[in-house]
């Protein structure tokens, strides 16, 4: 069995544009293990494409290459980037759509305001895609997936070096990723970063090092007091700590967000009791 | 090519949920066939989770390993099991998911009220999941589909036998299976188990040994003569065998539940003519 | 790694349909690669299968099998087909879900009205499944994808000869493709034959050869000048060359479809300017 790649995009399911990908991609490697991680992006959602990925590219095998396709900028002059780290190869448009992972790399370099360049840290390597060897011809100015991004991951997979995908870059676009204030003593606020198929508030709360049961938690005019260990657990609306270690507002077999009129984006308060 | 291991879950496909499993399958092991056999499951049900399952675990390879995460208790006190059959392997939470499969083994053995256990019948083989050597560490409290199913299933596909994974039992949950009566005389009343994607109404009244030409059916007010047999034959509301040998309500070319306004739990009447 | 089969479909993904059918194939062939080309055309509509089919086949490794199941005559006399081309296998109900490979393969055969028999062209074969042999037994009514059409693409894939599968056949159902008119001089009518995931309207006007900065493009009450180089040129709504070389008029980083209250079967006039 070959390696794995993975698919992110906003291609969703209607159409066939991710089977596309797949049979480009099997015609460079007929031996890749094609993994789908999620293709409901909503459409060019950038920050919402690089929150999914990074709750799940560790999951894979070592070596994997992880192909994100939420491109708005398709066919202008964006760059497409290959970044390797230590134990990954990232296949991408150079929108921010890898912020979390170059934080995961080197934290905090991409603190600030709007898109900017992220200074590459010890382990990273990046690389433009420019050499039109590896592309489909002729080259669409719609579906650079299908043309671009699937045959560079084929090659990838048959451990073709980056070097050969185009020039070495020293720096990669980022955004700066939401993080939680600290608005007065002992009151931290939060944001909601994504709502799950459950319609559990998933925030930008780390759990870890938050005290059970002495903080007060307050979403959509609701309060909820300390944190529970599972979903079972507490009442009708808890709080507890998700599976990516992200503080996680949920109600017991219910759906949190419709029960609450949340949405990505919302404030979230907890207060030390 | 490895061993198959089909995922029926209620996960969806709007996040990262399954494709996660599966790199910690791939993880496990590299050779593993992952086929996809429903994520469309309804949050925490677990009677249609299981009603699906059903439908369609016969059509694999021998030795499959059949995995479902429909998991409202994860996190608690809920035991998780494997089960092996002569033919598959079954991974699932002890939450009556699996109450088909053992029915099929042993049929009546689950009739009755509510959650209950079934013996296990001859053949039949069950352990809890109790050895935190196959799990991911740390283990979330709400994610077990990614830290203990995941990873299982893979170890299993690599031919572990099931006693390592932890302590037999002689007894598995189970609920009791929808079954249509007989109300008087030459009248039976069955329920809507399912509607499909096209609208068909899939009841728990069994077709074989119906008497085609001699029965009157009644669902939603609506009232058919006889059963047909295919979509094309018959008006536009009409009663057939289903493909899983259980009498289906179909509209040619429309959608049933829509024109009948029908929904799973619905009564469905026949008599004989 | 064994032969790639692509299936398409009308199941959705709300049922264990689609799993159920990989389940045969892999108890057929286990060496099978297995990829999703769309499973979301509408239910029964065959022209969008054949639209969706025919935007992706040539992308696959050459010996591909695609498997179409959009068949509403499912049970009744309808045939079911295989057809050998130069480079791939398709095998379907022979309802013309195959017209643009015929188009493709031998061109303007298929000019007429309704559903109507198309000659083959050199180098195409065509059978009709008609040998039991390779089929699941008992045959249900509803559900050939499992019983037939699955068993005989994992067949196919371990190189059986088409031969094997029935009696050939010289003509096979299409029906005749929407193209443009010439409806006065320099003035083009065409029409919207799918909207896709992000709400881009693709038209049946081939991109290929219209002068890009010499045509007006009118639809759903908005006249757009010239045609854009990618999403990211040109003004909010724009019309570019689309991934399949056909016109598409497109919203930047909006939903086209929505804004214009357009959708499949809509008139787009070009007129040269």
């Amino acid at each position: 069995m070959g390696r794995v790649i993975t698919l992110t995009t906003d291609f969703g399911m209607a159409d066939a544009f991710v089977g596309t990908m797949k049979g480009v991609i099997l015609s460079v490697n007929p031996e890749a293990s094609i993994v789908d991680l999620c293709h409901s992006i909503e459409p060019q959602n950038v920050a919402q494409a690089a929150f999914v990925l990074s709750t799940a590219y560790r999951y894979f095998p070592d070596n994997t290459i992880h192909l994100v396709v939420v491109d708005p900028g398709v066919g202008s002059v964006r760059r497409a980037i290959i970044l390797r780290t230590p134990t990954f190869i990232f296949v991408a448009p150079d929108n921010g759509v890898l912020s979390y992972i170059l934080d995961d790399a080197s934290p905090s370099a991409t603190i600030g305001e709007g898109l900017q360049y992220s200074e590459l840290g010890a382990g990273l390597k990046a690389v433009t895609i420019s050499n039109p060897r590896f592309w489909l011809a002729p080259l669409s100015a719609t579906f650079h997936g299908r043309d671009i991004f699937a045959p560079v991951a084929g090659y990838l997979s048959l451990a073709i070096p980056i070097h050969e995908f185009g020039e070495e870059v020293s720096r990669v676009s980022a955004f700066p990723l939401p993080r939680p204030e600290v608005v007065a003593d002992g009151v931290l606020l939060g944001h909601v970063l994504h709502v799950d198929r459950f319609g559990n508030l998933i925030t930008d709360v780390k759990a870890e090092g938050l005290p059970a049961d002495r903080v007060r938690i307050k979403v959509g005019g609701r309060s909820i007091e300390g944190i529970s260990s599972c979903y079972e657990e507490g009442g009708e609306l808890l709080a507890l700590m998700g599976s990516s270690g992200n503080l996680e507002v949920a109600a017991k077999n219910k759906n949190a967000a419709q029960m609450l009129g949340a949405k990505v984006g919302d404030e979230i308060t907890i207060t030390w009791t």
